[in-house]
């Protein structure tokens, strides 16, 4: 496995494997790479001649306040899983290296940016977007892999490879969990154990949710208020939001029909957590 | 010549192009092309296996008010000057194509946007760099070129260019001119002819200005007050700004020395002109 810690280098490789004929594919990471990880590194090994995995803390998608400093970068032991999955090349920059002196160009993708875990964390997804662009331009990847976890994040990084003519194709794997239902995530390790042991409020929540509306429910704000009433009673759980929005556009809908996006964040003291499952109602029976 | 409207058969030509071995030069512009974007397309051709021009009056770039009706578009005119000119592919597409319904992904280069023409004209460097991206992932050309006439834009780009790792060259040509000094423009057709007699006011003005600094003037404010004076004294000329900036900041310098760009912007009507000189300083003597 080919370790790059400059743009150079993975230019260097990815022409050499393109060059054999190689299809490319890319993981970005932020590194603390666990069975979600692993998944979409899996599905890339499945596809792809080549496989990329980047593994940058994007500085520029954390607010002030959050957690950039603290945030793990076990990269010694996120280099062995890349190897041990058989990676290509881990693509692992300093900040400097992605943000150089002087940088100022950034990505927005308008009013889906706003949404959701965008209005908690204002400037979150133009990190986001932007990072992912970079990546996408210094791998120029044929596939990309990404959570359905970040399901957001996934619904914007689609509408900026559409609008700006990227010529990629997307793949969105599904949410790995623990045994106990809990979404696996970085984060999960600033848990402390009773912290941990409640966390899986948020998957039974959204589990309760799905049954209700497959028993043929389909007023947004009766599942809305289930998952709130469940964080609620749920000890040390801060509800952030819970929302029942449209697939395409992010929004609220009133009645559940068609794609929707059942998806809630929640905090246990300063650890945010975010969950969510997507329910596909063919026609709305009345 | 291929004449292309959609995004698929600029593709299809460019992969076959590269197949070939070709290396790809592109001139993006908003048509009603004049001699100034036929030295770019001379430029293109000398350099490049496979030369496209694309054709297109981008409406993002535009602000309320603006001239976006009544912009030139002899769409026929501007074919014919590129066969003329072996260009190998004409993109001209529908403003549908470039921005289908639920558009809503847009780059911005923070500070440089806001400068100079940016302070007049909100909104337009943004349009024009986003525009400009697209054009670059559909056609992916190897050497794109611009006009040192727009020499905010051409630095925007090149701005963009290094932050988002785009893997291409940007070759800025020199301004061409009318006999008489004024800069050529899709815009000076809606002079009437007292204006355009005194449209030569702004090239007059700025060689003035070189004469004075290659005599020593150090003093900034010096320079831009000789700009004023001239254009105060021009009939039917409104000063928008003159400048003189860092090459790279776009930030007014009290002293010229090493790479400074003296630029202005002038109304005639509603007629909005730009020029711009560029001075060379190597040390400041005093």
């Amino acid at each position: 496995m080919i370790v790059a810690y400059t743009i150079e280098r993975v230019r260097l490789a990815v022409a050499e494997a393109r060059s054999r004929g190689l299809s490319i594919g890319l993981v970005p990471t932020m590194g603390a790479l666990h069975a979600g990880h692993v998944s979409l590194i899996r599905s890339a090994r499945r596809e792809c001649g080549f496989v990329v995995v980047s593994i940058f803390v994007n500085p520029t998608q954390f607010g002030a306040g959050e957690d950039l400093e603290r945030y793990p970068r076990p990269l010694t032991k996120d280099l062995q899983i890349c190897e041990e999955h058989h990676v290509d090349l881990a693509f692992a920059p300093e900040a400097g290296i992605m943000y150089p002196p002087g940088y100022r160009t950034w990505v927005e993708v308008h009013e889906l940016q706003d949404l959701l875990c965008g209005a908690s964390r204002p400037g979150h997804f133009r990190g986001v977007a932007t990072v992912v662009l970079k990546l996408f331009n210094i791998v120029q990847p044929d596939l990309a892999y990404f959570g359905q976890k970040d399901a957001q994040q996934a619904r914007i990084i689609r509408q900026m490879v559409q609008d700006l003519n990227l010529q990629l194709r997307l793949q969105v794997c599904p949410i790995v969990r623990e045994p106990d239902g809990l979404a696996l995530s970085s984060r999960n390790q600033y848990l402390d154990s009773a912290q941990r042991d409640h966390a899986r409020a948020l998957h039974v929540a959204l589990e309760e949710v799905r049954k209700l509306a497959e028993k043929g429910e389909r007023d947004a704000r009766v599942l809305r208020q289930l998952l709130a009433s469940r964080i609620a009673a749920t000890p040390g759980a801060v509800l952030d939001y819970a929302a029942v929005v449209d697939m395409e556009t992010l929004k609220p809908v009133a009645r559940v029909k068609g794609e929707v996006l059942v998806a809630m964040a929640v905090e246990f003291g300063t650890t945010r957590l975010i969950d969510n499952i997507r329910l596909s109602i063919a026609t709305e029976e009345s």
